[in-house]
């Protein structure tokens, strides 16, 4: 249940833990949307590495955050349950601190375009005001900020390299440019130093499983789990280019403890798969499992952003990070951490939410 | 005082005039920021071209409005004072028409890193209720939208396309990206019809004459004529590509008028010079002036994207549209403008705001 991350470099590459413990070693760390998949996941290894961390997220029902995500770490965190709407609550919550991973962000390109003006708020609004916050109150914090491969929307298939033109095809894609550009402008012009990691399809415990709005390759796992047949729409030959959480965890560590990263943004890469060897290495991982072909439903179709091949060069040479964890073997853990706990996520509890009570969050802690 | 556009199609180019008389002719045409430079001097040559035209406008002091901007077809025009941002008022003059051209935003630099939020909400949050508001209450329109040329920021001084990766310097460029980028969508999800022109500075009679903020070109027209030593930053080397607003006026009436344009975005573009180019050039029209070079003020330089030349062939290839006045004889008909119309603008009324009563505005005539 500890951080997977800092288990593998225990093992792996004593070095870099050595060295990601120096810097983040009593550093006070906030992470906007921690309760979240890969917010949960970031927060575990902090803790673990040493670092006073508090998680802010809204809990928004239909959102990423889970009270169980945090369980391992829960006697050593604090939390604060706001939205990054709520400019005033961030004011106050941001002053001191050193390090912001800021990924409250919606995620889903079918809820953008639904409601794009709740994306609006959340993916542009809030980033400008959590920046203003910093400018205004703490200008000596680092953000890193979690971007997106929807910023790019339709690529050729051949590898993307972050100078490509992006041309998104949701409203979510368009917000996330901005919230994006203004990290990096603020870096340029007022000195906040930032930096931001676009990330492609990520995988792996602690993602929310009610709904497969905010990615598909976990709602697969569940659907394995679940003995029901896996539909992949129109001939599952989209290829994406998938990383397990663990790595984009290093990543994500990696950019905030390296100042030469401030200004910059960078893709993050993995292992480029068509959903459809997905999910037959999955079935397969699972020992068993199957899936049908369906059409695209119309909706879905016309934001399908086709082929991605992420080019990651520019991320490995300036930190040397390339993912240490195979597809395959992301799917064997995947597999187990719902098979133990997946009352936690889905079943059992109406709408998944957990019922650990709130009061025992330790507040203020 | 009519529409410079229109008289000169009629020397130069009768079939064009025909043709834009024939698609404007008694069309529904709605202007967002009508009262202001390019909305004031298209809607001068959408009523001489036949069209019925509504103008809304917030009147925004500090904006690019003046009531006498619309003089020559007051009796002519139906205005509507309202913002952009207001949602309802927008659902209810969207309904019925035929065109919108989306020209209602702010401009400046400076104000949108003062102000970030006010920026954000008129460039982004309304760009997108419009187009909302179009979906679900008149998906037939068709939109052009006033792209910028600050959407490319910092760019190497060779001629700019429009596959150029944009990477914007001040909040007013990243949202002018966002802005568009939704209408793009809307037009290739929604079918709503809709394309971007992204000007560059563009100068000539209507431009608000009380802060530079906006556009640097016609404050050294007014400085010319109140016989004032110009300012210029730095070398005053830095090349702007320039466009006079008849111009642009046609450019924006090709772009409604011509179906291949929708979903896509154009540059415009004119003569590339100096900011010193043009002010020696001013002088010598003017037949008198002065300029200094002065230190760059550092809130100025940090956000000075540099040189810009555009390449508009894009356009060009598709309407044969290009730019028909010369900076010299702008200039000339600029300075004849002010001269004459002066008062309207700065001087005698406090603040330029001109003494019209608002009664007298042609309200739902």
């Amino acid at each position: 249940m500890g951080s997977q991350l800092v288990n593998t470099l225990e093992r792996e590459d004593p070095c870099r833990l050595q060295a990601l413990r120096e810097f983040y070693s009593g550093k006070r760390v906030v992470i906007t949307g921690g309760m979240g998949f890969i917010g949960s996941n970031l927060a575990i290894a902090l803790v673990e590495l040493g670092a006073h961390v508090l998680i802010i997220d809204s809990m928004i029902p239909e959102y990423g955050g889970n009270t169980f995500n945090i369980e391992p770490i829960r006697a050593r965190v604090k939390v604060n349950i706001s939205d990054v709407r709520d400019r005033t609550s961030l004011n106050y919550l941001l002053q001191g601190q050193d390090l912001l991973f800021n990924l409250a962000g919606t995620l889903s390109h079918v809820d953008s375009m639904r409601d794009p003006f709740t994306d609006l708020e959340i993916n542009c609004v809030s980033q400008l005001a959590i920046l203003e916050s910093c400018r205004l109150y703490n200008p000596h914090i680092k953000i890193v900020f979690a971007g997106t491969r929807g910023q790019y929307g339709r690529t050729s298939g051949k590898p993307v390299a972050e100078d490509t033109p992006m041309q998104p095809v949701d409203v979510n894609g368009i917000n996330n440019v901005a919230g994006e550009a203004y990290h990096l402008l603020y870096n340029d012009v007022y000195g906040i130093r930032a930096c931001s990691l676009r990330m492609t399809n990520t995988f792996g415990p602690r993602h929310q499983m009610r709904h497969p709005r905010q990615g598909v390759l976990n709602w697969f796992i569940r659907q394995l789990i679940d003995g029901e047949k896996i539909r992949l729409y129109g001939t599952g030959t989209q290829i994406r280019d998938i990383n397990y959480v663990a790595d984009v965890v290093e990543a994500l560590l990696l950019a905030m403890s390296d100042e030469r990263t401030n200004g910059e943004a960078f893709n993050l890469g993995g292992e480029a798969l068509s959903l459809r060897q997905f999910v037959e290495l999955a079935i397969e991982v699972n020992g068993g499992g199957e899936y049908e072909l369906v059409p695209f439903p119309p909706e879905a179709k016309i934001i399908e952003p086709g082929d991605y091949v992420a080019d990651y060069s520019k991320f490995h040479k300036l930190t040397g990070w390339k993912p240490r964890v195979s597809v395959r073997e992301g799917i064997r853990r995947t597999l187990e951490y719902y098979r133990t706990y997946k009352h936690w996520y889905w079943g059992e509890h109406p709408a998944g939410v957990p019922p650990t009570p709130f009061e025992n969050l330790p507040f203020g802690a």
